[in-house]
């Protein structure tokens, strides 16, 4: 099968095996494409190996255990290491994807006993800048997705739409507001500055707990700032004085605009946003392939 | 591949090409796999042709177009005369299953431009009884779906977990609530009866509004029963002198159990339930296939 033209990884590893992209394929009875009943993850392989990789495969076992799908991710570690290896990505600057589903049974809502969960992971060439440059503009929609966003899943019909919007209006990212408050990005999370308070929405059902949104959290420790979990109302955006976004590829990212609120109208960062960046690209020197960030 | 046991269909229709179960297979990369990023329809052929085809069509269309998947929905229609014949069920009781997803491209949230949609479908020998003889037996449960549950989408893993729930409790389905009110269950409409009156929650964005649904609702009419389209509370349930749910499969299925609300402790069926359960089968004996709900 030819596949429509685009940037795909060399390798996939399919259920124990490797194919290329062309060959990589999963049975159309998979609960991944019949209901979106899966969990994913995505990391990076950086200068110091798979970045807070304990972290990432801890939250892929903790959503798989959310949703009921029986399996122990440690099956996993040594496999990828295999396709890092076959890619010829070994050392190298790359992105790890990684999605697991409960597999494959007749179509039916409820689980299906004794079936076996699908893995399907793949690596691709990716260089991400010490800091990211963009200064990003976001329009604000509203978050019409479901209760669980907790769940790392591969339902994501409701990101994708407002991802859309965004993308459509010529903009980096689209903020979500549920019931007057900014929850998260559609990709992302948010975090504001004001007052030298660094303010975040609490980690419950309706945001994704990123690792580097608990990285970030941690570095605002190190670096004395006082961080508020709290969400922040739409309507207060405004009196905020800094704004960025995190997340495994976006890292932090200053916002320039937000809705109608114009943070900066040239190449400015604010100084919050900046010390972050800069400690944020400074963990890159460490190993932080085994650091425990709590995420059971 | 050999596929995990069950009830499989014989013949599966793949873009374009129809194969063994065994061997329908889909790209890792369609976006269906990745992000839930698809349509689904659920249609029934029984004794006069395909029940409500157009209205599934319509249906079909008008959600792919809410999405933005850029697809002809009258494209299947010849494609399946051919897999019915192919499946040796020409005029022959089957369930027909039809998914159309974004298609294949690398992935990233926002929608690819110039990709052709997937299209993957099946037919299943199904007897449907003249009328549904279970009592039904509903959990109730909180609905922690998205906010845009009009749209048939793949994504489904939170209609998944509620009706897992529901099978966990021994029940054939979960009703769901959302902010106190009852919205529809987790893969039927649900109806309610009160003083002669039918009432069910409106077509809005916080259920799907089913062809079984809209069948029923014309039935009302006929019968001369007032159909009030409106939001049932949770603490409204024991009020109630009936409740049913509806769906393709499910038809008209009464409930003799609602969360901890008992209508019936035997095999009895309320009176208004019981005229809609037969004024339903009698549909079957038209030919339905044309009638245009006004579902686009």
């Amino acid at each position: 099968m030819m596949l429509p033209k685009g940037n795909y990884p060399e390798k996939i590893y399919v259920n124990g095996e490797i194919f290329s992209s062309e060959n990589a394929k999963i049975s159309v009875f998979d609960r991944g494409f019949l209901f979106g009943d899966g969990i994913y993850e995505v990391m990076m392989q950086l200068e110091n190996g798979i970045f807070y990789k304990k972290a990432h495969f801890d939250r892929l076992q903790s959503n798989l255990n959310k949703i009921g799908i029986d399996y122990a991710v440690e099956e996993i570690e040594s496999e990828l290491d295999n396709l890092i290896s076959a890619s010829s990505l070994t050392d190298k600057a790359c992105l790890i994807y990684i999605q697991v589903t409960r597999g494959i049974a007749p179509r039916k809502h409820s689980y299906p006993k004794g079936v076996s969960a699908s893995v399907m992971m793949y690596t691709l060439p990716y260089s991400l800048p010490l800091v990211n440059p963009t200064h990003m503009k976001s329009i604000l929609t509203a978050d019409f997705r479901w209760h669980r966003c907790d769940i790392k899943s591969t339902s994501l019909l409701g990101n994708i739409m407002t991802n859309e919007s965004a993308v459509s209006a010529n903009a980096n990212e689209a903020t979500l507001v549920r019931q007057g408050l900014v929850t998260e990005g559609s990709h992302s999370n948010i975090f504001f500055v004001k007052d030298g308070k660094v303010i975040t929405h609490p980690a419950n059902e309706h945001i994704l707990d990123g690792i580097t949104r608990r990285i970030v959290i941690g570095l605002c420790k190190d670096l004395n700032l006082p961080v508020i979990e709290q969400a922040v109302a739409e309507t207060d955006i405004e009196q905020m004085d800094e704004a960025f976004f995190t997340g495994t590829t976006t890292q932090v990212a200053s916002i320039a605009e937000l809705g109608r609120h114009v943070f900066y109208r040239n190449d400015q960062v604010g100084e919050v946003t900046r010390n972050l960046q800069r400690a944020f690209s400074e963990l890159r020197s460490r190993d932080t392939a085994l650091v425990d960030l709590g995420l059971r």
